[in-house]
Order: C-alpha cells, then structure tokens, then sequence
C-alpha cells in the first residue's frame, strides 16, 4: 500500500525509508526487490583498490553505503564528497558495522559533479566561514541535523497547542503599530516610484518587534492564539543570542485571571514537548534524538580538531562523550518560581562576585550574569516574577489588580523564564485588560493614545482577564540542540551588517 | 485524566469542551460534577419574562445555550451580546432543539461590558466595514469559523509533508534578492539614525516575494523541503486576489526528472488534504467541516438580507440552501492535464466569446477568463503545462532539456494550477539545474550574474534535477470556505493604501 501511494505521488523512497524497510524484519515490506534505487549526495568516499564504500546522504535522516566493487568499482574514482549521485543494486545485509544494510552498486550515474572550490570539507570549518556560506552549509551534518530538529521541535508544539485547544493565526509582519514603544524597528521605504507617486501606505509601516498586541485582538474572539511568526529587531549589537530577523513562538489565553494559572500554561508546555522529545516511541521523536546526537558529536569531532591543531592532548573520554540529551531532563519537572524582590535578595546574599547594585542595577533588571547564577543555583528552569513596573512595558497588568486595595509592591503580574545555558528563554504577564487603566498606563509611559484606539477597543467590547507569554525560537533551539550561537541554528540569519542572498 | 492534566495545564475545559464531554454517553468522563463552570462571549441573547437564553461562545467551535432563570433571571437584564461572562452550574439535558445539553445558570459574573459604538451587529455587516474593524471582526460567526479552518487547513499540510518526508524550513523574510527579477518589492528604508549613522545592511533589503530561490538551497541537502511563509508585493492592484502581505505554500523536491512527476506530487497534496478534510473521523477534519458550514450558512443570511433590504423576495429553498463541501469534491480525483498549446486550440475553437488572440494574448498568458473557462470546461483543476519560455522566469528549465537534441518548442517545463472559482490556485516548474544553461538563462533575461553566485554555487557543487512549486495560501483558504476575497480570510489584510494598526 505504502509503496503504491508512493508511486501515485511522483515520490520515490528516501534512503531513510530504504534502510528502515529492509533492516526491520517486522516490515510488511513486499518481497524484497532485486533491485533498490537511491539518490544522494556523497557525504564520504574510501576508495580501496578493489572496492570502494560511499556514504550516500539525501537528507531524510538516514544514510547508506554505497558498494562499488566489480565493474562498479570505476565510478568511485569520479566521485568526491558533495557529488549527487544515482546508485541502483540489492540491498544487502552489512558486513561492516554501524549500518544494517548496504547497497551492491550495480548501476551508478553521476547527477552533479563538483568544482573546484567547495568550501564544505568533511574537516570541520569555523562557524564563521560556515554562516557566510549558509547556502551550502545545509550539507554540513551537523547543520543538516539542525534545520530537521528546529521542523521537528516546531511540529511538537503544534501539536502540543491544538491539543489544547489554541488556534494558530497569522499575525502580521507589517504593521503601523512599533509594539512595545521601545526597541529600534525595521521601517519600510515608502518611496515606490515605479508604482505610483502616492506612498503605498498612507502612514509608516514597520515590521514587527512581536505579533503580541496583533495576537490580543483574535484571543478575545478564539479564546487560545499562537503564533510562531517572523519578528524583526534593528539591533546593532552582535551577540550569540540576537538576530535582526528571527522567529518567535507567542501564545494569549483568554480567561485567565492569575500569573500563578498563566505560569502553570508556559511550564506545561515546555514540559511536555521536553517530555515527548526524551520519551515518545514516534518516528519524529526517534529522529530527532539521533539528529541531536549527530549535531553533539560534531561539536566533540570540532573540538578535538581544534585542540590538535593547537598542539594539546586529546580531551580524556569522559569529556569527549556527549551526552547529548542530559541537559533536557531539566526541564521535564516542575520549575523553579521566585519574585523579582527574592531573586534580588538572594543574589545579594549569595552572589557576591557580581554585586547586585540596587542601583542601577535594580532599575534595568536582572544582568546575564545574575541569570545565569540563578539557573545553576537552582539547577533547572526558573521563573522570575514581579519585575518593577517601571521595567517593563505598557501593557503589564499590575500585581494588585485584583487585590481589594492597592498595595505599594509596584510590580507587575509578569514572569522572565531563565534557562541554564541560555538565560531569558521567554517572557509573558498577565495584560491590563481594564479600559481605563490601560489608558493611564499609556499616559505614563509617554504613549499617544490614538495610536491605540483598536488596541484600547478590546477593552471597550467584552473585555476578559488573559495572559500571554512569548518564547525566542532560535533560543530555544539552541538550548535543545546544545549549540551556543543562534545565527547556526536558522537558515539564513540576518544580523547588523549581514543580509547576504 | 484528562481533567487532570488540564488542571495541571492551568487551563480549563473550554466550551466545546464541556459540551463534547456532557453530550456523549460514552465519554469516561469523572461522574458528572455537580457544578460546571464556562467561560465565553455572548453571541445572541433571547429575555422572556421569567427566563432569558443566552447563546456562549468561547472561540472553541463549540457554542453553549445558557439558562437564565429563577434568581439568575435579572442577571440577563445586564447582558448584551459582545459581553464576556463567567457562568457556573449545573449541565443538563437541553429541551431546546439544536443542542445537546444547557447550562442552568446558579453563578454569573460579568467579565467585560459592551460599551456604545460596538460595530459587530447580529445582522451581517459589509464585509468592508468588517475590514476596517479587522480587530474586531474574529468576533463574527463567519470570521472566528474562517480562522479555525485556516488553521486546520495548514496542520493538514504540515501533516502531509511530514508523511512524505518534508522538512519545514523558514525562509528569509529580508533578503538582497528579488527573487524573480520581476514584481513591485517593498525595500527597507536604511536610515537608521537612532541606531547609527552607517546603514543597517550593507546593500539593500527587500521584502521577499517568493521563498523559492532560498528554499533551492536546503533542498541541495535536505531532499525535500517546504515553508509556508510570509511573503509581499507592493503591487498597487486593487483585486479580490491580491495582498501586499500574504502567505505562500512553497515546496521543493530534490531528485525529480521530469515534469509528469512533478504534478503527480502537487496534485497529490491537494487531494490528499482535500480527502482528509471531507472524509476524516478526527476532531479537526470534523470541525472544519461545521465551521465550513458556519461560513456557508451566515452568506446565505447575508444575501437574504441583502434581498431583503433591497425589497426583494428571498430566494427559492433550492437556492438558498448551502452545500458547502460539495465543491471540494472536484479536487479529489485526478486533474486534468493539458499543454499552454492545447489550452490555446481549445479557447480559440470553443470559447468564442473572448476571442484568444494570440498577439497580444499568446505572449502574456491565459487571461483570468481563459482560466475561467477551462476550469468549466473540464469540471475540475486543470494543469495547464509548457509555457513560452519567454512568458516565465529565469530559473525554469526548457522543455527540452532531457531531449538529446534541441526541439523549437521554445516552452518550458512548468505548470499553472487552475481551480474552478479561483483560476491560478499555484504554479511550479522544474528547476533549470545546469550551470551554463542557467547562467545563459540569466544574460537572456538582462539579470546580473554577480547577483546570483550562491544560486549558481548550487549548480556548481553536486546540482541536482530538482522541481518545486508555490501555493497562494489565502486563495486555499477562499476556495475551500467558499470565500470570494482573500482579505477576508487573513487576521490582519493588508493592500495598497490600507495598514491599519
């Protein structure tokens, strides 16, 4: 049935789909064919007088040697790694180890040579070099690995929200909104001569900083929204975590009335996903577990490399085993919860290295550092609580908004989700959803009301207690993944100076 | 469990929720509870003396009749709809008609009023002043229905690229290609003064209009891969089809050598998604068949009052009664196939009434009529195929690229997907893969070669056969929900002259 619905849809079997097929005994694969057809690139190549052994890649999430041996044996000495090849032959069982299955060459064409000048070398390259040639540094294994776990990582949330019955919407890119009245923002040139004389739009139009206020608008019609949509920060500075265009996984809940429930959502999830990535018995969860282990075993194969061409000793074993999944456990329990006025008191009781200056430090929030501490101190996920209002933006609602009077806290019902490794992996608070104090918010914060009539509207018509929390996917990929830089975990990334392609 | 682990969650049942689980006999639910809380936004309100029903609606799918009476009676009186409530007592069975079971109000807290000036009415409003309002609209049956399915709609496909092997690959959103060298792009403006005073990029930055040529490169490694993605065009057009911003369906398959497969796959997917959304048990396909009928039903109670109010008799029952799947069937058989060629000979024998001239006509393509027609002609999608090579852009390979001589046909190995009611629903080609045939390619259409080395740099390391093509995911959407303009099934449209928020 597999193989006819295959054949229907002009798709042929992957070399992942080959290699499963015939390794599983239990397959209720047809009689074996004589003769197996597989397409690929030539991911390396070790030429013996007699026989050859090609490690042929496409891609799926599998590779396959390759036999050249007999009359085949000829075709090994045109390859070299990155050609694109299309070998036919049996499927045979292995005689090497490491794989199940090999195919005896017995038909070979070569689809795409390769020129002089392929930067991509099975040598590890620095990441630098690599970022410049990001349309080529898919086929990097390492790489490779990384784009099929971020679909993966991707399709786990999915599948996490619409079990729980959130509905994704599209939230714009372009918008006359600047979102958070801070953060520099991407205008678009209005200047379209060509088209006509008239700008395009009658105002400015920016690209958005957070599909977040947009998200507000359908949750109080849906009740659950998400997005994980573009986002777009003209940010100078040249960090491992910062890109100018990058994407972000942004939720809103309709009738929530408390952090302590909102909190609850945002640790459930990451939980879950965490836990079907480490747990499930699916395909999706199988794979990208090996994906993991490949992207950690290049890392350690970097290394050792780096470390023997600057003369040192190999690292012992047990710094050079990866133990590529250890890391997620942490985030498969409960998390840690603390106030921003705990977390203060702690890391001036306990964190005395950096102090923490109550000024000015306690104005702008917590520094990397204090994050970081925070993380290890408690060893898992931390969420920080009740920032300073003057912190944080217009549209926070106050700690005391449900209490009978208010208090003098001065914080808001908001948390910052700090992960070892990372720091802040997602943000969120509960949103001001009362009219009038909406309004003063934006007095206070020097915001012009008339910018905010549709966003003030929500409030005006069946207004509810909601929530919403929002998460850096390049981030959290990073942290699944184990790597350090977001710019090697996207595409095509973008950051000040760069917008190669 | 269930209720557990929502607990856990911190979210509560939802509506359909609530109602899914009271309404049938066999769920394992807990012993009925006493009391059930729900949480929602009037949607219609029917006050008798002694007892009001008040139809909840939380955005789920799923609508709750509340019963007002007795004590709870008055609280109706502060009700209308638009307000946001909270409702708690016990679910019975429901002596009304349409609905399995009530909720019999004991506890009722109004959440958020409906202050003067609500622009969301019972009676259908335009849909350009719905547009206008676009923060408010989710809250009509018609749009919160549409929302649903267009979420539905994209998990189905997720869901079948995933079966077949796809990555998902987000494309750049900022890119220093225009991609076809043809079309209105928006740029960015480059000023920045805030920032610095150099340029953000060192060249400049348009908006993609297309995730093609980006999404080429990963397929060179990934075999398969596909983004649905923002994509824009600055065209000043003001047409029931077009958006400044949109989404785009677009896929790439490594490995495939002629075009004949290639439309076995596109045509694939289409009824594959189409088969799942009419015939599946699931939850999802189950729900986007109702909302599908939501949208169906609130246009007939449009053009009803439309009649109405023009002081026209309604309609016979045979014309009012939607049948809202039913041209969704057209797409679960094979489509028909015919050449650009054949398509002229047809419309110049048999479509008299818009004579096919073939100057200026033959040059620029079918026009919308044209495809009109054919789509009527054969009674389902038509692939139109082999284009004039100089109707198509650059990166399109001739259709006699695999002949062993040159043929004068002068066409290329693409195709234009028409559906009934939509015309071009998407179109695709095979890649031109070789490097000096695609670099020709380039100087024939005036392109700089410069602007290209990383496109090229794919055909010059391990090139392979390759085809892909691109679907306008807001036509989708209008053709599955029966919706004749894309701006109505987009949270947020935007067109020339028109960005709100």
């Amino acid at each position: 049935m597999r193989v006819s619905r295959r054949a229907m849809s002009g798709l042929a079997p992957t070399v992942r789909g080959l290699v499963e097929v015939a390794s599983n005994p239990t397959s209720p694969s047809p009689a074996s064919p004589a003769s197996s057809t597989a397409s690929g690139w030539i991911r390396s190549l070790r030429a013996h007088k007699k026989v050859a052994f090609a490690e042929l890649d496409d891609g799926s999430g599998g590779t396959l040697q390759a036999v050249l041996k007999g009359a085949a044996r000829p075709i090994a000495d045109s390859l070299s790694p990155g050609a694109s090849v299309c070998f036919s032959g049996p499927l045979s069982p292995s005689k090497g180890s490491g794989q199940a299955v090999e195919l005896l060459v017995e038909e070979a064409s070569v689809l795409g040579g390769v020129e002089e000048g392929y930067p991509i070398q099975k040598k590890a390259l620095p990441a630098s070099v690599l970022r410049e040639n990001a349309h080529l540094r898919f086929r990097t294994g390492a790489m490779g690995a990384t784009m099929r776990v971020r679909d993966a990582l991707a399709r786990d949330w999915h599948d996490w929200f619409e079990n729980n019955d959130f509905i994704h919407v599209h939230t714009p890119i372009l918008t006359a909104n600047d979102c958070e009245g801070a953060g520099e923002v991407f205008t678009l040139s209005q200047s379209l001569p060509a088209v006509t004389k008239e700008p395009f739009f009658p105002r400015p139009v920016n690209l958005t900083v957070s599909g977040q206020l947009h998200l507000e608008a359908p949750t109080h019609a849906l009740g659950r929204t998400y997005t994980l949509s573009p986002a777009f920060r003209a940010e100078p500075s040249q960090t491992s975590r910062h890109l100018a265009e990058f994407y972000m996984l942004e939720a809103e809940v309709a009738f929530v009335d408390n952090l302590s429930s909102l909190l609850d959502i945002a640790e459930a999830g990451v939980r879950d996903t965490v836990s079907s990535l480490l747990h499930s018995d699916s395909g999706r969860a199988r794979r990208a577990r090996e994906d993991i282990a490949r992207i950690a075993a290049s890392q350690v194969a970097s290394e050792a490399e780096e470390r023997a061409s600057a003369g040192l000793p190999p690292l012992p074993p047990a710094c050079r085993e990866p133990t590529p999944l250890a890391h997620l456990e942490a985030a498969t329990g409960r998390f840690e919860r603390v106030t921003y006025a705990e977390a203060v008191i702690l890391l001036e009781k306990q964190h005395a290295e950096v102090p923490f200056e109550r000024t000015p430090g306690y104005e702008e929030g917590l520094a990397s550092e204090h994050e970081r501490w925070l993380c290890e101190h408690f060893g898992k996920p931390v969420f920080v609580t009740h920032y300073p209002a003057e912190q944080k933006p217009f549209y926070m609602l106050p700690s005391d908004a449900n209490a009978s009077a208010p208090t003098s806290s001065g914080t808001v019902a908001c948390f910052d989700l700090l992960f070892p490794g990372i720091g802040e992996m997602a943000g969120g608070s509960m949103r001001e959803h009362r009219l009038e104090a909406l309004k003063d918010s934006l007095a206070r914060h020097g915001l012009p009301e008339a910018e905010y009539q549709w966003y003030l509207d929500l409030r005006r018509f069946g207004s509810v207690p909601h929530g919403g929390w929002g998460m850096g996917w390049e981030r959290w990929v990073c942290w699944v993944t184990g790597q350090a830089n977001v710019r090697d975990v996207v595409a095509f990334p973008r950051w000040a100076g760069s917008c190669r392609f």
